[in-house]
């Protein structure tokens, strides 16, 4: 037998017990005639005591070890007299009998603290080390029980988890497919799935009425900090759902994750439009911890002869409380902030609303008091506030003040991690014009539901046509979204027309699907999220990464296993590929 | 709203109340004045009933109904005079009141019953109209059931659920890669992975302690009926154990499984060594609704002038109780079967130990009446029972036997589906010799560990070692297997060697995993299951394929969405591929 407990297992009911444990030495230190020993496992760290004096073979044993070696040792548990109370083990050590060495360790290249001296590279070269550190494995903790309450919620909601296949049919519309040459079918590939949209909705067709699975998904794009070709989805569908039934569910499964995760009730849930959201935050996505909306000026600026504002087709400002105290240099922070390349702006106006009343303005020039006072109202700005004005091309506009706005919420310390504002934006639209492409395309994907009062507008102005579609957003990150789906398969055909896929392609693409949807679709809807997403939230992460077991780097590598490499040619060749010549 | 309740849930209970019900429509049956629809969903069937005379104009809507259309019903819930005590909800109907059609069907190309008239291809082109039957949807929900229930289970036993990555690198070892081009670096490519063994590992080295994922693997070898391109695994590992720590633990979980899905108690887990597996029932995964065991005769049957005992190296029967009465033409049967290509005995000997004592054999020219005897007391027969002896090279000789005393087991009505007889087998040889590449290959993996006090034969006969391997029999199927790993670098290089890998072809393999062992990797062991399998014997199942929502056919297609297919040209480019002609 290996061990009696665990390293985070003992306590004061446990003296005198003759005990064996195992783990890896997390540290030693040796103070006069005494080696006491930290062993570590996942569950804690246990204090060995080897006493020269008692046990002087043992203690020169013990003296060898070195970092990170694996060790099992036999003793008794004793009681602390210098107690540690950060450790749920730290009121007893062991004092050791018998010592075994399991397996030893090259000391490794960074340090298995929860603040680590390894870079990232490091880190991701030497996954299994960076994953003993208590921060990382956390992270892993955390998902395996958020999926695990997922699958409750979900199974007690009468939800079916059914596996749906990874090895399928590419269909190019959307991201790229990463493919697999198939040996038996020369010259033809599967895909794997960007999503299980198909399936799903064929599960719907077969009756199975809920289904979800929380699933690998594959894009084939080229990566940033926020994105692994490889992702985990919680992937939904329901049958007989009207909108409102789908954001009650999920609605309900993300209170649950809260309540039984983090011990918190979150009851508000409000529903927003794309519209609205919009024109208030700039974004499909607004971080509602703070408020700061946007409030639209450009009646009230225009007509004094300010030409940046009377010629902008949007002009709009939003109020930082408490911030009329801004310094010249925090201000010139603000406005490189807007001009930076990602961004564009072209400048930045402020006003300052005095503590006095007064008001100081980088436009002074062309709006006296009153004027500003006006605009001031406007925002419903109050002494002591700094509002910040933005003009531009009303797209662009909102997004740089879209920035501009978390940026004075992080300034201002209005995002915490441990607040939570939840969030439904509806009534996406369901187009989006391409101009290099010259067509419409889908803006969540090709089987989304108009609303029925849109229809109308299918034929005349597509560009109108609000969608049955919704997104969840927490905290300004979208954690998963989602459609009622269209069931009848003229109305699919329509819309396929309207983003100008022929009969052909149509059929070539989604054939399986439209000739399902013949033998009695149900009404149905679905949503996605992002796993990989929900625990970075949950974890209070800014990566993905970071709750990855084996992550890959920007360039699709595991820096670990140095995959992908290069396979030998009569793998290819069975294959029936060949490499293209680069050169 | 679509629906008040599903067509499962109404009893008497709820008469008079007025609901709402979505479904498919199963059955219309025309009485009189009177249409009765049978509306169907996953959660059961209610009756809705249409009267001519109460309301003519519902009455003509609810005859242009058809088969599998999908409607919506309003109406009040009624006791039916004529109560059908096979339906949950047969002591009810649905007087309607209104009527939507949510949506026409086609003709299906099949009936939706458990036993439908589609042969298998239809129901595969149309899988999403044959997971409408009752049949083939319950070994899903059955899976959803085994899947929650085994996460519960290990969850409940500190193990932690980890998703390990599908794209990985190449490991040209065992069964052959599915590979993934990768676009990002050109030349290069991920496999798919034949199970999760090496990052498994990691995660134990990397202190994780006890690992476990539900997770698709792929192996692109050439199929057959029990076998998918992509196939799921309850993949396990745990730190700091011994085989019997292991193996106590997933009893455990099946265990767990039949009580909470079968409510059946399953205490007898008998362990069995490999080489008893062989000499006693010639297979590695017995089948022990049974017994009828292998007894050796070579001994008994030797020097009576009968050349083909006294030639072969193996003599063996089997005593088939109360099949004395079997007829010549049945006696052929069982000849026919042994000699089958497949199989290839030259031929079968029996001895009828009648009824009345005395004997009848195919070998009475050879054997006397006191021979038989002294042969059935061998077999431990009585009479009135049968015995079946095959003579040959042993392997060959005992597999037939294998295959004859399996089809004796069906025969006689001992393979009943309900009745379960679990075991492990254990003490696997480590290797295996390959005559073809003049190798060693090891039977299980090549991170097994030898038994400990077999590890001196590493040197001097590789062939005899056993191994720290198991595998889980249940009915003769092999639901699992696993091993006590290697974790020490010497130990692994010296197996390396053995199986005649260079230490540069280790590297490039396996180095990741040489790397991280030598930084402390703990003892630890695991397993993994066929979750595939796991569900057909539950669901008593003869293939897998009924198990799995969208499989493959044979030549690895899914004859649903035509998968694979091809692609175009310029995706090839992109990923630096072309095809070679195949002429």
């Amino acid at each position: 037998m290996y061990r009696t407990h665990t390293c985070g297992e003992l306590r004061l009911q446990n003296v005198n017990e003759s005990v064996i444990l195992s783990g890896w030495v997390q540290r030693i230190r040796k103070m006069g005639g005494m080696t006491f020993v930290d062993l570590r496992d996942r569950f804690g760290i246990t204090q060995l005591v080897f006493d020269q004096e008692k046990n002087p073979k043992l203690f020169e044993k013990a003296n060898r070890l070195g970092r990170e070696w694996v060790i099992q040792c036999q003793g008794i548990v004793a009681e602390r007299s210098n107690k540690n109370l950060h450790l749920n083990t730290g009121e007893i050590e062991i004092i050791a009998a018998e010592l075994s060495i399991l397996n030893e360790s090259k000391i490794p290249p960074f340090t298995i603290e929860d603040d680590t001296d390894g870079g990232d590279d490091l880190r991701m070269e030497y996954r299994y080390i960076d994953l003993r550190r208590n921060t990382v494995r956390k992270n892993l903790e955390l998902r395996h029980l958020i999926a695990l309450e997922v699958r409750k919620y979900l199974s007690e909601h009468n939800f079916l988890e059914v596996e749906t296949p990874v090895l399928i049919k590419s269909t190019p519309e959307g991201a790229r497919d990463f493919v697999v040459p198939s040996r038996m079918n020369p010259g033809e590939f599967y895909a794997l799935p960007q999503s299980p949209q198909l399936y799903k909705q064929l599960l719907m067709v077969a009756g199975f009425d809920r289904y979800f699975q929380i699933v690998k998904c594959f894009r084939d794009e080229d990566l940033r900090a926020d994105r692994q070709p490889e992702f985990t989805q919680i992937d939904c569908e329901m049958s007989f759902v009207m909108q409102d039934d789908v954001l009650d569910l999920f609605e309900g499964m993300m209170i649950h994750l809260f309540k039984t995760i983090h011990h918190i009730d979150i009851h508000d849930f409000p529903r927003m439009t794309y519209a609205d959201a919009m024109r208030l935050y700039g974004s499909d996505k607004p971080d509602l911890r703070f408020g700061m909306p946007f409030v639209e000026l450009k009646e009230v600026v225009s007509g004094h002869q300010f030409s940046v504002f009377d010629s902008a087709e949007y002009v709009g400002g939003i109020c930082a409380t408490g911030c009329s105290s801004y310094t010249r240099k925090q201000i010139d922070e603000l406005t490189e902030f807007v001009k930076r390349p990602q961004l564009g702006a072209k400048g930045l106006v402020y006003i300052k609303y005095e503590p006095d009343g007064s008001f100081k303005s980088s436009i002074d020039k062309f709006y006296n008091a009153n004027d500003l006072e006006t605009i001031a109202e406007e925002v419903q700005a109050k002494p002591g506030d700094l509002i910040l004005i933005l003009a531009d091309e009303k797209k662009k506009a909102q997004k740089v003040l879209s920035e501009l706005r978390l940026e004075m919420g992080t300034r201002l310390g209005l995002r915490k991690k441990d607040v939570f504002a939840p969030l439904w934006v509806v009534d996406f639209p369901l187009f989006e014009w391409d101009e290099e492409t010259q067509r419409y395309y889908a803006m969540h994907h090709a089987f989304t539901s108009p609303k029925p009062e849109d229809i109308v507008l299918l034929s005349t102005d597509p560009g109108q046509v609000r969608a049955n579609a919704y997104d969840m957003v927490i905290n300004g990150v979208e954690l998963g979204g989602g459609s009622i789906r269209i069931h009848n398969s003229e109305l699919q055909h329509k819309i396929f027309q309207i983003m100008g896929f022929s009969e052909e392609e149509a059929q070539f693409k989604f054939g399986f699907l439209m000739d399902a949807f013949k033998y009695g679709a149900p009404p149905h809807g679905g949503l996605a999220f992002g796993l990989d997403r929900v625990v970075s939230l949950f974890a209070g992460l800014d990566s993905i990464r970071d709750c990855i077991a084996f992550p890959k780097n920007n360039a699709g590598r595991d820096m670990m296993s140095g995959a992908p490499s290069p396979i030998e040619t009569n793998q290819l060749t069975e294959l029936s590929l060949k490499l293209i010549d680069s050169k």
